[in-house]
């Protein structure tokens, strides 16, 4: 067993200090980072963007499956994705750890090794943070800060009547690449000798497992002079998201379900699963994709983004949201996404 | 007692809009708050300060003495001490909370309307948070933005050997307030039927359970075209915070034992309790007072502010961190601080 090392041994500062020492700042507009009361930012002429987020260990995340430094860079990612979503720039974040006493110092850098991979890939600097104990389990708390141009900014409410439904990149992978993960365990926890069979099901791990933002999409609207006219990232699922728009820009929306971009090796585990594929990309969530609107004058545009499904079309709000079938039935959309409060809980 | 709604009926987004619907903008760089993937804020030609903050129930806080609207309170007031402490104005705070479901919707009610209090008592913009669930306990994690003029703010690291150090208000009295709830707990707990002896302590117990952040020491401080060459809020201690000065500014210091601001009823308590009081306002910590240093020439300039001490100066760093005590003696100080992390835990 490699050597853990007990918390205690460094304290607070010593440990924010060696958790962070490796962190280089790479962004001019980082003025002042780690080591004072506060950090200093410095974005002249530009909006400034703000989101936070929570994962809680046993709520969001389960470390018996979810490698530590794979936990580091998903939380990361999650909050990355959010400032994305309002086509802005991601640019530094703070990091807050509520930790138990079962963690070691070994176990910290390796969530920290997953923090810095995600602030190298995304050229975010770690700014600030807090790091405290908990008398049980792991709690992530994460700030990113990003900025943009005043009229760069795509906001969830500006889907308009006759506006393209766009969404980047596959759905549902992330929730079964999940409920492969807890089908496992269970086996493993039936019969500790079983290995886990995981090797054929390397795409919907690595969606769950390590999700990306789609700053790579926000670029591209860069260079095409593309600018959305609504926008928001899925992470509690496609049709929870597109009720947010919708409610926001009071329309409805359709969408079709032979549109819906799924893989095959997501629907071929769905069928394994006896989950239906179209459930698994409506309802899944942690895809980190991009749901956005487009004028229809604009679609040409969108060609240039690498993997891009045209999902339906945005309607007066009186017709609702629909889903069109395959067997060209309409139902109702409902937003289930996650239930953090369900009373089951 | 009093209705208590079980959170599963609003839903993580019904529970969001609920707790925060009472709350206006106040701050023209609040462009846009709470209901998009990200809060939008407009800062021109300022610099940004940016802080969190992680409380941890059991750990930070106890709720079987602290009100849940003094801890909402006491929760925002720890994030903007630490702008303050940079000699920039808060603006505005994200709140994001994990909770149990011993928890009802009308206890989250409770301690919003104490984070609300904060806003409207400081004038800061709540803008964005995250409601999850936990399966222990109570976490409150606020992140504080804040602006200045550049060439406004005041780090850690600027003393300069002979600057005056000085602190705001008084020290100690809310590490005695928390000796005082965790004494009046434990005879509770031996015998329930007895009532709780605080009322001649009142001053005390509001030092620990609604503290303030010195923003009117930073309108002062403005008024009167004093800019401190380094400063830091006193949240573990004035000993912990006087080394955090002089590590960063490369500088020694000592205080003086008879100049440390301690009220006559902390000091009355102190004794009773069997401690020292000059160890409690060394390292009791959660005064959220300033401590700053000021060049000699700027002496003048601090009898504006109303309850303010001169506690030493700053020395050469071969001379060390000294307390001066009463008897004429040199003792080296120690900074003991709140240690999270101790082995005992």
């Amino acid at each position: 067993m490699a050597k853990q090392t007990d918390i205690s041994t460094l304290g607070e500062f010593g440990l924010i200090d060696h958790l962070t020492k490796e962190f280089v700042v790479r962004r001019p507009s980082t003025i002042k980072g780690i080591g004072d009361d506060a950090a200093v930012l410095n974005y002249p002429k530009q909006q400034i963007v703000l989101t936070t987020d929570m994962m809680v260990e046993h709520i969001h995340f389960d470390l018996s499956y979810t490698p530590l430094k794979h936990l580091g860079y998903k939380a990361v990612i999650s909050n990355l994705s959010d400032i994305c979503a309002m086509n802005a720039i991601p640019k530094q974040i703070t990091v807050s750890l509520a930790i138990s006493n079962r963690f070691s110092i070994e176990a910290l850098e390796e969530l920290y090794s997953g923090i810095q991979l995600a602030c190298t890939n995304y050229k975010v600097d770690l700014v600030g943070g807090d790091t405290t104990s908990s008398d049980k389990g792991l709690i992530i708390s994460i700030t990113a800060i990003g900025s943009a141009q005043k009229d760069m900014l795509v906001y969830r409410s500006g889907a308009q009547v006759g506006d393209i439904i766009c969404v980047t990149g596959d759905l549902g992978s992330a929730y079964l690449g999940l409920q492969l993960l807890e089908r496992e365990k269970q086996v493993f926890l039936s019969d500790p000798n079983m290995r886990p069979q995981l090797s054929q099901h390397d795409f919907v791990l690595m969606r769950q497992l390590k999700p990306e933002a789609r700053l790579d999409v926000i670029d591209i609207f860069r260079e095409s002079k593309l600018l959305p006219s609504s926008m928001i990232d899925i992470s509690d699922g496609l049709a929870s998201e597109l009720f947010h728009i919708c409610t926001r820009s009071g329309t409805g929306a359709y969408i079709e379900e032979d549109k819906l971009p799924i893989v095959q090796q997501a629907e071929l585990l769905a069928f394994e699963f006896g989950l239906d594929p179209t459930v698994c990309a409506l309802n899944g969530g942690e895809d980190y994709e991009l749901l956005f609107t487009i004028a229809p004058t604009e679609i040409d545009k969108i060609k240039l983004i690498p993997t891009i499904s045209i999902l339906g079309a945005i309607t007066e709000a009186s017709q609702g949201i629909n889903l069109h079938s395959k067997s060209g039935r309409i139902h109702p959309l409902k937003a289930q996404g996650w239930q953090h409060f369900s009373p089951a809980q």
